[in-house]
């Protein structure tokens, strides 16, 4: 099979929907958005022995979780997602069922949200496998939840429990979108993201994004996840310590003023209230006692 | 530097433009194109090894090509470009000196063409350079010019002379998005594709896509580029059979009916008519004495 025999295999098996005008197999794919939205795009690209290893992942898993990621970044603005646009690269040899496999842990996921596979681009190289993703979304004008509108005073949520993602976790991501359209309706929110560095390095992004901010963060609120426990028992960290730092939990953290707590956890149950944004200090931690120490980030950093 | 600094350099380099609402920083960008408009979309992923030498080409005119490849796909729509998402995995050691070398590249062209660079993903890894670039554009609603519109008796024509892109003219494809736009103002276009696997490649995929249609291609009409002809001099083939079969060219295939060549020349002095839509048949080349023959793409397969 050739680079125009699989092209047209992706095609015919690839997910569309209404606003797709023209898809994969053209120059370009043809979008028509509605009119009264402004769109959101973002882009990852996840590399194998990074993001991933083949071998302990499938390409399934691959697939799933490349496109995963860009669909929690979507919902990180309150948005809906369109069409996605893939790039791979894939290894010589056995690229044909690598590009199947992906295509098999994308598109249940792209038709639960009604994501059109929309278009790509196909190599095989000597290399290692590497899946770009670009997701397009839309939300009605001047409503995307961007990260810099906290205010002193917000209080901080989180959609989930948190930690330990890396025993398996970070392979099947849930893309946050009914979620985060449940508590848009049920509140107003000023700033939101998605944990992919770890809660204190992202919740320092809104800080640093909404004006030099700073937050004072419940340990007691955290949830705790049982993978963060459990990988606690062997990494010699505590529980709390992987819920602050690890990523790829892909939960939303959001801040709100005047929000009823019991609205937000009728629309998701497994809302968590975790602190409160401040004029400055940085990213402080309170303890049971009342006590509050400085925190620092240590997520991860792609270039290190 | 790190990544998140690294992401500030970028930042407060890379240019914006005014449909962008917010660019590179959060979990998305937020576009807001004309309301009247549809979108194109198109996404490439370029790869050390395959379609560049780093080393023999620097990380420049890397990002030059990254970006211009895309844009070329926009110009075969007649479509505008809007803004640009980056994603990069750099190989360690070298990575800061990659990312602002591939900015530097980019940059000025997409200054030149009025393209955001808003958004995109930096990673670090022990491969090879790999760089993604999707870009978004616009055109009027139902004004795209798909490869799908040709009809028989439609001329076909080029934008210029081809062949031999790899004595070097391949890292530096000037997109022809200044051009497609005359063109379309002299004319009714009806098919359009760039020409980047080969001329009679992506011709072939026009008539594929436009419902099984043929081509005769006038063999002294074709523009053949003098890198053809000085490549030739080593390949063991001629110029024609660069001109033909190589990839990269860039420049723009189009067909159309009833087009005076004199208006078509006004807007583009390189244009060549170089055949003619049929209704079956293949691609055909006609010879100086009339007499045609069955040709056969052979332009670049990147699974092969």
């Amino acid at each position: 099979m050739g680079e125009f025999d699989l092209i047209a295999r992706i095609r015919s098996a690839a997910t569309t929907s209404d606003c797709v005008a023209l898809g994969i197999g053209d120059d370009c794919a043809i979008l028509r958005p509605d009119p009264a939205n402004e769109l959101v795009v973002t882009t990852d690209m996840l590399l194998d022995g990074r993001h991933f290893r083949l071998g302990e992942a499938t390409a399934e898993q691959v697939g799933y979780k490349s496109l995963a990621v860009n669909l929690s970044d979507i919902a990180a603005m309150g948005a809906r997602p369109l069409a996605a646009f893939v790039a791979v690269s894939l290894p010589r040899g056995d690229a044909e069922a690598i590009a199947m496999g992906l295509l098999r842990g994308m598109d249940p996921l792209a038709r639960r949200f009604g994501v059109a596979l929309a278009g790509g681009d196909t190599n095989a190289w000597d290399g290692p496998l590497v899946v770009g993703v670009t997701v397009v979304g839309e939300c009605p004008t001047g409503a995307a939840i961007r990260r810099d509108g906290a205010r002193p005073g917000d209080a901080i949520y989180v959609t989930g429990p948190l930690g330990g993602s890396l025993l398996g976790r970070h392979l099947r991501p849930e893309p946050r979108l009914d979620e985060a359209s449940r508590l848009r309706d049920a509140c107003t929110l000023h700033a939101m993201i998605d944990i992919s560095d770890g809660l204190l390095s992202d919740l320092g992004h809104i800080c640093a994004e909404s004006g030099g901010l700073g937050a004072v963060i419940d340990i007691q609120a955290i949830p705790i996840h049982r993978d963060a426990l459990a990988l606690a028992r062997r990494s010699g960290r505590d529980g709390l310590d992987h819920a602050l730092h690890d990523g790829e939990d892909f939960e939303l953290c959001f801040t709100a003023a005047a929000c009823e707590l019991k609205s937000l956890l009728a629309a998701v149950p497994t809302v968590r209230r975790i602190g409160v944004i401040t004029a400055g200090g940085g990213l402080r931690l309170r303890d049971h006692d009342g006590t509050t120490h400085a925190a620092t980030p240590r997520g991860f950093d792609h270039l290190r």
